[in-house]
């Protein structure tokens, strides 16, 4: 029986079962999957290249869509004088106990700190105060792919590292209206994004002024719900309003040549996307990744038994040339020193989606047997329907885990008013909890004391639909639905 | 006369003519033409989106190349710990006047002082100690495209930042034949790219001891010649032997099953690149991009005369969409607060390839007249016939950049077995010496101290081809044939 998988062999017998301990289950995943490594230096990480795959794929898609609206990339200094980020005090207080500071530039002393950037609002701003002179100058319209320094005290591998990768978009226009849009242009953008290509599905919504970003007018973000029933912020923007370009000096001459400040947005996503694919989609045997995002898509194991080199090699070869030829990412794995056996568990605990064997058996019938990694379903077909079968499976399978997701986050949101009921949901099964809230920061603030849970988002309200209830905390009469969960 | 372009209007009047000051020249064009601005940080600029535009282009370009010869990219941490840094002594005392630490995290000093990357083998070699065990673990073949800090003291715009982006690649192979063959395959892979893409004819060679990688075994380089007759290295590889293994304890079992060193390899290009680019191709008009690492391939100037909004534009815009669906690169610049003239000038200086008018009357003729920024030729032609014309003129025009940077090339590139010879031309002339050169680091020195030009590379032998000269300097005998030039 060619198929037959010896289970002492089974590579995935190591790996903690996700049931039993999410977070061992998560870093050995990580490390045992060769997405990343830990590095030699406090709360840093490598990415190792099946991660970074993943990185330049996520990278890719959303690229496309920054740029099919309006976007340029541009590339800013790594470091901010400390006098530039201590310009604008809300965002210098929310990020100053996270600045990695550069003091010496070869053998000399510096004569002014260097932040190594948190973010770029203030080095970005500087140069929109000389690039913009008039509204013929508006909007700017700039993204940016870099690198981010942030001193955390407690990380961990892709979800909070030491330093991480993402994209910043920020822009500057005529009127507040315009920035309001472009804000809630990009949320809906990240979440098309991320349901369409990342297959989780999120919420959207405002954060509150105690969860937003320093320096913002308002901040809005994307949030889903990780398998262990906590939530993970994935995406936010920010409409910043007039307050950087205020203390920036971002001025322009508007239709009527008076002078304005701009009204400017900024947005990001980070590597932490990756932490959520794995969170999202992962189970005991290991990672499960969408298809449009997956480094590899299909996996084609020879069945390495009698004359394979001679007659199944060549059959492999010209299939993984077919599918290459139609776009897909296939690998064939033709190592000698391990069983397919031990490739079968491999390959399902990397997460790549189909799973393509082929054996001397097959050959002689002219088929293949190809196995999906989301529902382990085996089927068989005809070597000439590939071209056409595989594609189709691979969307099923990007289909079905935004699906199943999409079940989970139903399964796991509930909906309450009164407190007792709130503290047992938390407690009990975790996940998101949508409540009214009176908009007091001492409610918010009691709550996440007691439960660990925070406002996730405040629902955007639409013309139509305005609910009214009670306060979860203290029940007075409020119009804010809101989402609550404990989150990463 | 529609096309009349008034004199007086011209954009580029302010840019100082490339033959009068090349730096200037050189400053003031990547300026105007928004490729790049300086940053309120010493030695630092900021790309802007149309030079970042640049880079993406060679980004995908070069990317492509790197992944079809089996590397995969990979992101490796900012920081490079002291004590690392300090494993392998030459590297650490090429690099260490160079190096931006960081001392503080948060409000804490830490520990240990952090070097911001000023290139990555230490980190890299640090993590391959971990992940090589065996022979079946090799070759690694990894890339990383990063941002670098070196604390340069005179810098200038793209050729020398205190903060640039390139791509590094790090490999670990079995053996030395294996490292040198990775070698010489990057160092021709990057002719092949930089000629090829960026139009530039580039000689590659050896470096000498004196001008090799701070801890290489052997250092290979392209150079090209910018249109000031000065040398510009374009790229370098390097076989860097066992030196970073030995150190770095970076051991595998070889097929014999004995404990062997890993040989390795680096390489790189940067965002000097860029600065390539402009030297080598632009003229006093302004920028000449090569077509296929242009932002804008192809700008169209619908002629704002009379009905031109009713009847030139949407022919305009249907021409641009026939163009982007062929896959190319096309603007249609329909400001109304400039006229065609002050247009045609601000587009010839920002380098775009082909520039296509198009007036009421062109419509008239179903005609349209396309203009080469290369050789300022104009013809007319008929409106159906673009999708075919105009990327057979791209193609001409990439091909005649290079032809007319090659024959620049050989114009200025003199050999000479005679020193007051040799001193001569560098004066008068600059451009590449090839010349004998004795091996001796004193001749190379010496020469360098009275006419600053210094060995760009030696020519790498062949088989059949085995010159004998005289050394330039000291007249012995001479095996080693070698370019000479005063360098950027």
């Amino acid at each position: 029986m060619e198929r037959e998988v010896n289970h002492d062999e089974r590579f995935v017998k190591k790996l903690t079962p996700k049931s039993m301990d999410f977070s061992k289950w998560y870093v050995e995943l990580i490390r045992k999957a060769e997405l990343a490594d830990y590095a030699p230096i406090k709360g840093m990480m490598v990415i190792r290249p099946y991660g970074y795959a993943v990185w330049e794929n996520i990278q890719s898609l959303l690229d496309k869509r920054i740029k099919q609206t309006g976007h340029s990339n541009a590339y800013f200094p790594l470091f901010i004088p400390e006098s530039l980020l201590q310009k604008e005090i809300e965002h210098l207080e929310g990020f100053s106990p996270e600045v990695a500071w550069v003091t010496h530039g070869g053998r000399e002393e510096l004569e002014e700190r260097l932040a190594v950037r948190p973010t770029s609002e203030a080095i970005i701003c500087q140069m929109y105060s000389k690039w913009i002179n008039s509204w013929r100058d508006l909007p700017v319209l700039i993204n940016q792919w870099a690198n981010i320094v942030r001193w955390e005290k407690a990380t961990r591998l892709f979800l909070r590292t030491t330093e991480f990768l993402w994209q910043e978009g920020h822009t500057a226009h005529e009127t507040y209206e315009e920035a309001q849009k472009e804000t809630l242009m990009i949320l809906s953008l990240y979440k098309e994004f991320v349901e369409t290509e990342l297959a989780i599905p999120v919420i959207s919504g405002k954060k509150t002024e105690r969860e937003k970003f320093a320096g913002a007018l308002d901040t809005y973000a994307i949030e889903a719900l990780m398998s262990d029933g906590r939530a993970l912020q994935m995406g936010t923007s920010h409409n910043l309003g007039q307050h950087f370009s205020k203390v920036f000096n971002i001025k322009f001459e508007d239709r009527n040549q008076d002078l304005q400040y701009v009204w400017q947005t900024s947005w990001g996503v980070t590597t932490r996307l990756i932490g959520a694919l794995i969170m999202s989609h992962g189970d005991d045997s290991g990672l499960k990744f969408p298809p449009r995002v997956a480094p590899i898509q299909v996996i084609i194991i020879p069945i390495s038994i009698g004359d394979w080199k001679e007659n199944v090699l060549p059959v492999v070869k010209n299939i993984k040339s077919i599918l290459d030829q139609a776009g897909m990412r296939v690998k064939i794995d033709e190592r000698e020193e391990f069983t397919p056996g031990w490739k079968f568990s491999e390959w399902e605990m990397k997460g790549v989606p189909l799973r393509v064997e082929i054996g001397p058996r097959d050959i002689k019938k002219n088929q293949a047997l190809l196995v999906r990694r989301d529902t382990m379903k085996k089927e068989t077909f005809h070597l000439d329907s590939l071209k056409e079968k595989v594609p189709e499976i691979l969307e099923e399978i990007q289909g079905n885990l935004l699906d199943e997701a999409l079940k989970f986050q139903m399964e796991n949101t509930n909906g309450t008013q009164n407190y007792e009921e709130f503290k047992a949901i938390i407690e009990s099964k975790k996940g998101f909890i949508k409540a009214f809230w009176c908009g007091s920061e001492a409610c918010e603030e009691k709550i996440k004391e007691e439960t660990m849970a925070s406002i996730r988002v405040v629902v955007l309200k639409e013309e139509e639909y305005k609910p009214v209830g009670k306060c979860a905390f203290c029940e007075k009469k409020s119009e804010d639905l809101v989402y609550f969960a404990r989150a990463y």
